[in-house]
């Protein structure tokens, strides 16, 4: 597939359209998956979305090490590090600074909720243009408000970046206005868990508190990344649940995700922070 | 599409594959999805199944009804009902007993979970051959298991028969036994609320009692049917919270869904049940 992908206004502004790969399904060139493949008729697989910067996708080890254990978690056949890295490598060339989604989903398979036998998993490597937030995001912060949609709780599925994602999309349709830069959501018991499209941190007089995931949400990569540069310059974290309460008495709050990095929140809901020396 | 939907040792025995028309998008011949597809990419849509007999679909208007009313809470367009009748009447022409599939997603849109403005919904009408139940699950009942996997609760789509199926998926795989027919699924709070395909009743001391599903749970077509006919036989039905406690109360115990009607439990773990007089 050349340059069809994106159709409409965008196209005028990537340079790089019309030039490159934008699709692989299964390692073939192509746009199209079959009806009959469960990732479209249950949403039965697991994604995962990488920075792509000077055409290399960034933390490309880290995701497929998730996506790995989420196959196994699921049950799902795992197309492998080599297979994906080369495929990776190959739609990445060229693109520059754009985003690279990986689905891998159970494959084609009957009606039924049944898993078949012998399930054949279908991977999908895609490249998108980069959304451009603007720099202040990360320098300045984000406002973002509480969703009333919530998580519901399942163990099973708590961490893993699956496809089933109505949750998500519901809360992202409670605003509109381009003042919100993200919506956090609470699990069915009332606890906080992690924002539409990124994970929370709180700080507290200088330790990180940041939602336990066992339950509900997406243990993210950058997420994984924090705690591990936190542990490493001796700086406590708390991964527990994390109430309205806990964000009166916090002193800075921040969200991360592969796309923006960490955004420092500068208004929730009636709290205000400011952009504290731990998140910078 | 023409018998090339169901491949291998199935099309030996349908006897209408290779004549029929097995797959309708957006009224388009196609077993084909664009890979852009939300359906795909989030789960973000809605499906029926219907049982087809002497090549009618069985209780169109209400599976269209519900379509709709989904539709709406999920804001995704809604194709109309004139439009899925008449592909529905086209697809199922010919084929005599048989299962049809409708699917409606929110359509094609961009990466992220925001909904894209002026959305335009994707159809898809498939022809499945029907799964041959042995007559004496009506007749003699079945057994059921307690599943581990739990449902989270989420009013925004409790009721809602959408494509965000990994739970059922996850509670169907814990059974590989021809012996067993369905798992009963509780939700994250223990309240018994349905089985992996099926709605439940209980029978006690001549009355019904159904789940609650405002929290979680499909609101079967076959189930709402049942909550008529009792209405209008005079049986009185409780719809609320249902324990593990209440199975050893009941009297009888009965599953319903489109395609198997309803099955009696005649064995739920520890449990037995006689295929009662309500039930049958």
């Amino acid at each position: 597939m050349r340059a069809r992908g994106f159709a409409g206004g965008i196209s005028g502004e990537i340079p790089w359209l019309g030039q490159l790969i934008l699709m692989l399904i299964n390692g073939h060139e192509s746009e199209q998956i079959p009806v009959s493949d469960r990732g479209f008729q249950y949403g039965d697989g697991l994604f995962e979305t990488l920075a792509v910067e000077h055409g290399e996708p960034v933390f490309l080890i880290r995701h497929l090490d998730r996506l790995r254990h989420g196959c196994k978690r699921l049950a799902i056949e795992f197309p492998g590090h080599d297979v994906l890295s080369s495929e990776a490598s190959r739609i990445c060339k060229g693109a520059g600074r754009a985003v690279l989604k990986i689905i891998v989903t159970r494959g084609p398979g009957g009606r039924g909720f049944q898993i078949p036998e012998k399930a054949r998993s279908t991977r999908v490597l895609s490249i998108h243009p980069r959304p451009d937030f603007p720099v202040d995001f990360q320098s300045a912060g984000i406002r973002a408000i509480l969703c009333r949609n919530r998580l519901g709780i399942n163990s099973s599925l708590a961490g893993l970046k699956h496809m089933n994602r109505l949750e998500q999309i519901l809360a992202r349709s409670e605003w509109d206005s381009p003042r919100i830069q993200e919506g956090l959501m609470q699990d069915s018991d009332g606890n906080v868990i992690e924002g539409t499209m990124s994970n929370l941190f709180l700080v507290r007089n200088g330790s990180l508190q940041t939602p336990d995931l066992s339950r509900s949400g997406v243990a993210g990569i950058i997420r994984s990344l924090v705690l591990e540069i936190a542990a490493s310059i001796g700086i406590a974290v708390e991964i527990g649940r994390i109430g309205l309460d806990d964000f009166e008495a916090a002193d800075e709050v921040f969200v991360t995700n592969s796309l923006i990095g960490v955004w420092p929140v500068v208004e929730f809901e009636r709290f205000t922070y400011a952009v504290g020396p731990l998140t910078r």
